[in-house]
């Protein structure tokens, strides 16, 4: 009797500072990817690999990075979930396991992402998010932000506001919506897109940052969108303010 | 001229967890009173001295942690605190910097204080918050944690509840509210008293928390209020949930 093969899809959260980004590397240890992939291998005694919704860099963090596996193990799926977080580390945390159709690709079928960048806008840092958000001292002119982010909505090509290396992908790409919200110093800015180059979320809100203190004119982004200069951008915000919030299937 | 010795009271937060407590002490580095002392001492280029309303223990953090010290110095205030975080570890900040009447003392003047202790009740833990909050993954019934905590209110004797060595001076305290708020998994129980003994709302939260799993019955709030054996009350739990959130005067 042959075994029934489940595809499991899993919805986690991790904390990016001590890792080198998501991606299994050849020469580069202490992967988010190897970190689970190990636990969930001797948890189920398979030799598991997965895919994820896409990679985080280095530093990154995920609030709802999706992930999907294959196994033959019948545990109960909340029950392994239970497991996998006792021996995961505590930076990394499962929050959902589902058994979803074998067809499930948790890479190919992505609608659409939500990413969030945390700014504090403030002389004084705060001991308890110094990890999560970006501390940017300068004063922002939060009107010319928003005015600003509604230049990125649309349909455009995005290679100026990305890192990426010479490539012959496509560098075009679909922003929903872009959602600033404050609480006291806070700024979180909320991107929705169909897809995000490398870098490009945190170009963005640099080129925002930049912008909103003045030192960049709002219409650099529609001359960035037509010349693709990098260097016309605003400066790559760290990767600490960065979350993966959300995944849409 | 003599020059005019100033007051300042300061409030400020840290995360304890890398720390070994306020308190400076002879054999032990790295407390949080040795690294403000040197930081503020090299900006004032003065040998300072500070006070704090009372010590925190090793991991435990504070939001309102207030003190005061004396200078010379006549730097403008917020100026003083701007310099003072630059210098500071970002896990620890200055919020805000008074100049207090040259009586203001931050131990001897306290009135009453308020600290918070977090408890998540789950199975899945929080990437996010473990160092921030207990996780604690029994079932509660929280009813009897709110039952139980009334108790706790007015003037006892809380010797059962410390793990303080023999002392001739007071185990008496008086607690004047409890207040249990409940986000979702997250607990937060405020404690607002007089003064707290060591280790005493550590071990008042874990008394509270085996009421709360059936493990221990209500009454022994007093019956350890009169017999005061320590090992009949919960257990001391762990420091990184506990907060000093208020020092009031």
């Amino acid at each position: 009797m042959s075994k029934i093969m489940k595809n499991l899809k899993a919805t986690l959260s991790y904390d990016g500072t001590r890792y080198n980004g998501w991606q299994r590397q050849k020469n580069s240890k202490n992967t988010i990817q190897e970190v689970i992939e190990k636990v969930i291998s001797e948890v189920l005694d398979e030799n598991i690999e997965i895919i994820a919704s896409g990679r985080t860099d280095a530093g990154v963090h995920a609030n709802g990075q999706v992930i999907n596996f294959k196994t033959e193990n019948n545990l109960n799926i909340d029950e392994l979930r239970d497991i996998i977080n006792t021996n995961l580390p505590n930076d990394i945390s499962f929050n959902k396991i589902e058994e979803v159709d074998n067809k499930f690709h948790s890479r190919y079928n992505v609608k659409s992402k939500v990413y969030v960048y945390k700014i504090l806008n403030s002389k004084i840092h705060d001991p308890f998010l110094r990890k999560y958000i970006y501390q940017y001292t300068k004063e922002l002119d939060i009107n010319k932000m928003i005015e600003a982010s509604k230049l990125f909505l649309g349909t455009h090509d995005f290679k100026g506001f990305s890192s990426g290396k010479k490539t012959k992908k496509s560098t075009i790409r679909t922003i929903y919506d872009i959602d600033i919200k404050i609480e006291g110093n806070e700024i979180s800015i909320f991107y929705h897109g169909d897809g995000f180059l490398y870098n490009m979320v945190r170009i963005m809100t640099g080129t925002l940052l930049e912008i909103a203190n003045g030192n960049l004119d709002k219409n650099c982004i529609t001359e960035i969108f037509d010349n693709q200069i990098r260097s016309e951008a605003g400066f790559t915000v760290p990767p600490h303010g960065l979350f993966l919030l959300k995944v849409i299937y």
